[in-house]
């Protein structure tokens, strides 16, 4: 593969995926775009940087989405300071469907700018790393998502970028047995959404991220 | 309707949609959305400003999305200072299809942040100016384009936000029609991609709003 972009924001997943996108696929040109957009857990900006420089990335663009939390203010707990970060345990089932760590419809702007930068670098493929948590769901991390994004993008008269999300069916688990296998060095991604110093360790993302490195038997370094 | 958000140009057809949806959907709370993206024609904006207010909307807010061209370097006319703006009699029949002045996947990224925004504030219904141009087109102003972004819109958990585009498969003399009978003033509209203090004449949109005129029969005071 000539050239790819993946979409990074300095997680689990996406730091997986870029070295994923670099060996497995064999990309000459491998591009990356994270976005600063008022997460609480802007943190994870550091380890996008110090990730794509890992993978020796040919351009990694951060872009500033400062003014989103103010778009969508009061619309999620990850960018708004009155709403706080719910521990796991305290979501109710339904909750777990549409979490108030949910972001309105974040990942459609995400991969709308992603298809706008890689159409106009000539990239054709977009690489987006959702995955299937077990524990709580976003509708914007889904395969049946990821198709309908392209089906859009396909009716460009020009060359149509593509989405891809190679993780969208593995549990967490999963993409964390295939980083390893990489040598991805999971002490520089940051998950939890609470972002102080240490992983907050109650956090939806923090418990999925410490159910993988159980299920797969290895220490997690950032810990 | 209680609530709705028109994305609003300044241009003429997002000016007559504004007063459309405010007197023949009869909306309480009207919310406008423009973009400063870099766009040469930013002039464009202060006409935007006027038209919310002549409709009283609710709230009208300017998104700064100034890195847009950036982010897209080299990849429109309208916002690369290097690529001119064509006349329309330049273009030939397939640039006609997706012409220099086409920019890369705007307009998902500005109906993404429309129905974030939305969403986070409890409307339901966004009104996009999309708009049959007889002499050149964009793949993302059709019919169908609006169609595949709802597709992904109502996989949405929560309340989903549906995208409507009452004047896709309308002639721009069409929508001038309804705009004059709704009283919309366009002499404070701007269409002109070339943005200087004159409308040139011969850029694509202005020999289009000069045709809606001419077809009409009535005389464009912007002129």
């Amino acid at each position: 593969m000539k050239a790819a972009l993946v979409l990074l924001s300095g997680g689990l997943d996406s730091a997986t995926l870029l070295h994923f996108v670099k060996k497995r696929r064999k990309v000459q040109d491998l591009y990356a775009l994270s976005f600063a957009y008022g997460q609480k857990h802007s943190r994870e900006l550091a380890m996008a940087r110090r990730q794509a420089r890992d993978a020796g990335v040919k351009e990694h663009r951060i872009v500033d989405l400062s003014f989103f939390g103010g778009l969508i203010a009061g619309g999620s707990a990850l960018t708004d300071k009155a709403i706080p970060i719910p521990n796991l345990t305290d979501l109710s089932g339904r909750q777990r469907r549409q979490p108030p760590t949910y972001v309105p419809n974040r990942n459609q702007v995400f991969l709308s700018l992603a298809a706008a930068y890689a159409e106009a670098h000539g990239i054709r493929d977009v690489f987006y790393g959702a995955q299937a948590q077990d524990e709580y769901g976003y509708w914007d991390c889904t395969v049946d998502f990821v198709r309908r994004i392209n089906q859009v993008l396909r009716l460009n008269r020009g060359k149509a970028v593509a989405i891809h999300a190679p993780f969208a069916l593995l549990k967490k688990a999963d993409v964390l047995r295939i980083g390893l296998a990489l040598g991805v060095d999971y002490s520089h991604t940051w998950s939890c959404y609470r972002g102080g110093k240490n992983p907050c360790g109650t956090c939806p993302t923090c418990v999925e991220r410490r159910n993988a490195f159980r299920t797969v038997g290895v220490e997690d370094e950032l810990r």
